[in-house]
């Protein structure tokens, strides 16, 4: 059973007790997840951070480490002394190192984080630091297991077992002498071999692989869509660099989610219990010109309807939040499926004019629903004239709207631009104005229609 | 190498060919994935896809047909005959064919479904069905390994070894004559150790487990948190039902994120590309009724105005879109920081009032800064009077919406409902109606103030 947040409670309450002795600790340690150690000192100073951690074996800090967030890691690393961290680097795999080095080169510059480490894990580290953040080089472990092709299935077998630090047991890679990846074989065809088999009768030589440079968004698409535990990260010559699992995976999806989601509320890259306040106004003040700049145009648009005598203005000025912000309502929804359609892959380049059209059609017959119900409003409560405006009026600014939430998204995606910032706010402000325009054309036409 | 298009697309030409026989499919079923034989069969008729399946063995046919989406599996179920896809589904694990079972249900109830089994796969399957969708109970495979407690190191791994259809050999359960859980061990332990070693000396029996009722996204959640490679489904007598694995978690964690995406446009439920038209219109319409009814009350409000001289009333109704549509925004980023915080769990209940205090302050910020930008605006191109009016609304209507779109989804939460469908339609609704008031009730303050 997962511990519950009283539990939890108690365990920080004794945790930051000043006193509490490494025998102490150690109970405390075989009924705790180190998961739940994180969470529980994530809330602590880092005086008491430090404290707790200076407690740990160098193992149990290590695991505890690798789950906090990034402000606890700065926490524990800056209190506590360089040769504690670097003993606790040392018992991390390289990639977990790597990911802690990158956060400490930060603050400090890539020089001094480097001095975190000991001689020996300094050179494998500084390896993975070439690869760019969210790359498949970035994501990948360097512990994995790879036996020669010529190995029988006895060996590989003894291989595994010997393999004490590998963070990837499910598959077997085959290397050459030179390190290329000729095959990979999974634990369960290994068992069911026979030990004196040739593990080239079982292994599998079409290996699905990536580029260390591949974006992650692109990986998890991969390992999502062949259901992979683990997908092999190769250079140009196909040499065999490290292995992206799946439960690294099942983090970058959660996240990238996530990210689509904040980026299209004009909220991306933000943080809200982490990053300090002036950071959080700052990088939410650029996504909200779009809709200040597209406010002002549709005012400004709107005058024009002052030329009117004030009664007609009046009563059609009325309908003019109810006009926007339905199109506005359309627009985002079409855009919302469209970005989720991109990022899941259902949407095939071939269909895209099929999709343009049935989207449209969507939007017209939502719009014909939408401006029967507000065209009644406009006859029973201004007059048929008026009804009749804002009936045309909404049925042609849903139509677009639709349009537009659809096609902007597929725009941006065909410039290989991301589709999920234009979402929010930009289409609001582009469809705000594009409805003001519909409604005011409509009325100026209908009016001198109707005489 | 992932496969591309172009290849995709030269596989389906040849598929689609009439008279390909048994051994060309065969040679091509031996290069391609039965993930991409789905991708390229969903495209085809149903007569197509119902003639490949002929051509290719049960095993294959029963990989492929999980991995279609729900449409083609329709059309391949009602183009082969039933003895046929009886066969195939009897090629598949227990989930699997439930999964099968639950979509031909969808169509002729439950009972006919139930025809496509063999007899004995239909108590299983049975079994399975009673579990509600997207609850544990339905995402778990049966087809794990599992011990009696008193087995050594080389039992077990003779066990594992003797588990053909075994859908996970990472984790190894073990549990006692009742089948109630006793403990875990992982392939690693089990290969480290000593084939005399009882498995009883390296288990773990504190075991994290779910009971089948649990929903999927919180399954997730705990699958996440702990990096779990799998998790066993425990019934109340806690005896072990099945095994949710981490490949499912994938595409669990995948859908919620999209669900949340399109609950928070308003456009939940919808399948873009597999719906049919009125569908999507109807599924659409409910939440375009909040901006509908909410832009019919601010039009109300605005009327208002129209008690003013008609120059004051110009100038004054000019500002209400980009007062509207600013504090739209910072809604929409409130909110969905709110339901993102919320669906990853890092919003933890103790901090709350901290959350709705820093998220009021960081809306305060942007309000100050978007009032003086628009104050700005006002003094310029219409009155000191008219600019001050505008520059103190815009600063307290962003207030008051990044009140809203933070309070509002932590309250549903706190009523046990979705936040997610709070986001999108309601809060811009209630906030449309907000900003007007505010800038109204300004208005005529400092109208009367200034004289």
């Amino acid at each position: 059973m997962e511990k519950n947040s009283a539990v939890l409670q108690e365990i920080a309450s004794i945790l930051e007790r000043k006193g509490i002795s490494r025998d102490e600790m150690e109970g405390m340690l075989e009924i705790v997840h180190p998961v739940d150690l994180a969470f529980i000192l994530e809330d602590m100073s880092a005086e008491e951070k430090a404290q707790v951690f200076r407690l740990m074996d160098l193992e149990t800090a290590a695991a505890v480490l690798v789950e906090l967030d990034d402000d606890a890691t700065r926490d524990v690393v800056n209190a506590l002394p360089q040769d504690l961290v670097q003993r606790i680097l040392a018992a991390m795999s390289a990639d977990d190192a790597a990911a802690t080095v990158r956060l400490i080169a930060e603050d400090r510059g890539r020089d001094e984080a480097l001095e975190f480490l000991s001689r020996r894990q300094r050179s494998e580290v500084k390896e993975l630091l070439r690869y760019g953040e969210q790359t498949a080089g970035a994501l990948m472990t360097t512990n994995f297991v790879a036996v020669p092709a010529g190995a029988t299935a006895a060996e590989a077998l003894k291989a595994l077992q010997g393999a004490v630090r590998s963070n990837t047991v499910i598959y077997t890679y085959v290397t050459d002498a030179s390190g290329v990846l000729k095959g990979v074989f999974s634990i369960r065809e290994l068992l069911k071999a026979r030990p004196e088999t040739p593990i080239a009768e079982f292994m599998k030589t079409e290996v699905l692989s990536v580029p260390p440079g591949m974006d992650q968004e692109e990986v998890a698409r991969i390992v999502r869509r062949y259901t992979l535990e683990a997908i092999p990260v190769i250079d140009a010559s196909e040499r065999l660099l490290g292995v992206v699992t799946a439960d690294t995976i099942l983090q970058v999806v959660a996240e990238e989610a996530g990210e689509d989601l904040l980026k299209m509320a004009g909220a991306g890259g933000l943080n809200v219990f982490a990053d300090p306040i002036l950071r959080r106004v700052f990088l939410r003040i650029p996504w909200l010109l779009p809709p200040l700049m597209g406010g002002l145009i549709v005012g400004k648009i709107q005058n024009t309807f002052a030329g009117f005598n004030a009664a007609e203005f009046i009563s059609l000025v009325l309908f003019i939040p109810v006009m926007m912000g339905t199109a506005g309502n359309v627009a985002v929804q079409s855009s919302t499926l469209i970005v989720r359609g991109l990022a899941t892959g259902e949407i095939k380049t071939s269909r895209v004019l099929g999709i343009l059209a049935a989207e449209t059609g969507v939007g017209a017959l939502i719009g014909l629903v939408c401006g029967l119900l507000i065209g009644l409003v406009g006859l029973l409560f201004a007059s048929p004239h008026i009804g009749a405006i804002v009936a045309v009026s909404m049925l042609a600014a849903i139509t677009a709207a639709a349009l537009n939430g659809t096609a902007f998204p597929l725009l941006l995606h065909r410039l290989k631009a991301d589709p999920a910032i234009s979402a929010g706010p930009f289409i609001t402000a582009l469809n705000d104005i594009t409805a003001t325009l519909i409604y005011m054309g409509t009325s100026l036409a209908l009016l001198r229609i109707f005489g």
